[in-house]
């Protein structure tokens, strides 16, 4: 599916200072193949729509405002085949590949959201589509870096008083178009004071051992990687004040759907006085849902988790393996958003992010 | 160090029909490599002290019963030795390798009490030890299963409501002389009407995925196995009534370290009023110990947990990988042992076994 593939000693870096996730060149899509860090750095070239909605789906490119970055790339590639094959009839044809992206990935909600950005764009366009769909879907782009940017600075504010937060999953640049949500904040706090990070392994995938801690490396901010298990113990040792974390959906009420673990981390983080932040921009809140209870979350193969030996049907063995989990509003301090931070979350507190 | 290396197709099975974790026969002692499990069954042969502290540390054995059973038959092996050696001073020189093999594994107590054990036979023997030790460590071994057994009964019987149980780590016929602990109690649970069964995968060693549902899949019992971050949502659904673990060491007061996350379960386990067991022989109890406070956590290697690509000089990368965890009497429901059930476990509670 790639045409062409780019192997690198470093990975692209961008004005902030950050690892490129994805990047527009040369009229493709090109994306750092997350699933070989930290030991190869690969950028795959993409130039079809098929292209990047396999990306999404190998995670290739992962984490949720990444996605659905990659997916307004997408709907630019799918735009040029489509007028290239039939230029009056392109935005029927294209809602097929609008189809294939949005099946691409269950959970992240801004795939949905950069999908409805690119087609509420479509009634405008005379002739070639493509020149004004990669100009929103590159704005796109670099609003997202700049809600990074944003909440990096209300995020670490929020935090002031903390010498130490862990982390989970990859909340990072990787996972974002720069900079980072959760990793952005923890960026920024560790310019302001924040004196020891931790980032949890993050089971099944691993994204804490391969990306978050591989970026705080690229970054050269020390960070301390442990067990997922380990984290109930870390806390009870006083070293962490705030756990911050990104988010794949928000409900209306403030639920937050994130990679699997986070409900667990948030449990532990009330049992000990430690405080919970999620940083997430607010094309990641699902206004149409009411609470968490409403969220489907993706379930994984179980190969992610088992061992050969019991894949073969003889097996007593099976494995569960959903990837994300449901953080209900009341065990969140904090949801920091490039419209302003809501403390103790509820139906409310987030409404007040859109009436501003 | 191992003198020979028994490649086999199935395990070598117990009167009770479990897996034996290591056995005596021909006057050496056989330990199943878990190192390599499901993958292979290779038993190594050992005929030294030396050898067999080298299998605790390596963690060829693990489990603390186990660890103090293979420890009994170290002493035997070293006896033998140092009777060839010099017949008068054995009793001295064996110090030395009584201070090796104490000093493989720093948590399990079982380890120590089983080398009180043998040490206490020491007055009584004239001539060559081996019959007399041999005889003693044998006895270790068969009290050990008959414990379990006994604490499968009394601990099934507990749990008579419940059809969901999660257990983490390995507690089972590998990690003890035979049908386990909280892996007994789940046997003997499963026989009485437990319709399902959870096991978690237990990083950083997977114990859970490499051990835990091995031994059910030979025990032709059913098992879903979750990543350890996944325990939450998986109480959260309502499927699981208790969680059953083993133990390392248990104070006086009834706090209890075990593998590391089982403190993370019980804690999340109260949160949604989940009831928490902890299966152990009395030979667990350390009553020196006031409380959890004064248990040494074992901390091994970061390489346990980091990709490689961070082991370098130059890595702003570290672990912390504590293997154990403190889990505090209060968040304990039952510690189920042979002397019988100490409910809502403190000071008085485990002083009564001893009473009785």
């Amino acid at each position: 599916m790639a045409p062409g593939t780019l192997h690198m000693n470093k990975p692209v870096i961008d004005m902030e200072g950050s690892v490129r996730a994805l990047y527009w060149s040369d009229d493709r899509l090109s994306v750092l193949d997350q699933r070989v860090l930290p030991d190869q750095i690969c950028y795959e070239v993409f130039d079809t729509v098929e292209g990047v909605a396999e990306a999404i789906r190998s995670m290739r490119v992962r984490g949720a405002p990444a996605i659905g970055i990659a997916a307004a790339f997408g709907v630019v590639l799918a735009a040029r085949q489509r007028y290239r094959e039939n230029p009056q009839e392109w935005r029927l044809a294209i809602m097929d590949d609008i189809r294939c992206l949005a099946e691409s990935r269950p959970t992240a909600v801004n795939l949905f959201w950069a999908l409805g950005e690119m087609q509420g764009c479509f009634d405008g366009i005379t002739g070639d589509p493509e020149p004004a769909l990669l100009k929103h879907a590159t704005a796109i782009h670099e609003q997202d870096v700049q809600a990074n940017l944003r909440m990096g600075e209300l995020g670490s504010a929020v935090l002031s008083d903390a010498s130490g937060v862990l982390t989970h999953c990859n909340a990072g640049a990787l996972a974002t178009g720069g900079y980072g949500t959760a990793l952005g904040v923890i960026r920024s706090g560790y310019r302001k004071g924040i004196e020891h990070v931790f980032a949890t392994e993050t089971r099944p995938w691993n994204q804490g051992a391969r990306l978050t801690v591989w970026e705080f490396h690229q970054d050269r901010i020390p960070v301390t990687m442990v067990a997922d298990s380990a984290a109930a113990s870390l806390m009870a040792t006083g070293q962490v004040q705030w756990v911050v974390v990104g988010a794949d959906r928000i409900t209306a009420n403030g639920d937050v759907a994130n990679k699997i673990g986070t409900y667990s981390l948030a449990v532990l983080a009330r049992h000990h006085g430690v405080r919970f932040m999620v940083v997430a921009p607010t094309s990641t809140i699902d206004r149409e849902l009411e609470s968490g209870r409403d969220i489907v979350i993706e379930e994984r193969e179980q190969s992610e988790l088992l061992p050969q030996y019991y894949l073969d049907n003889d097996s007593c063995v099976e494995a569960w393996n959903p990837v994300f989990d449901t953080t209900p509003a009341n065990l969140i301090d904090a949801i920091v958003t490039e419209k302003g931070v809501v403390h103790d979350p509820d139906q409310e507190g987030m409404q007040r992010l859109f009436d501003a």
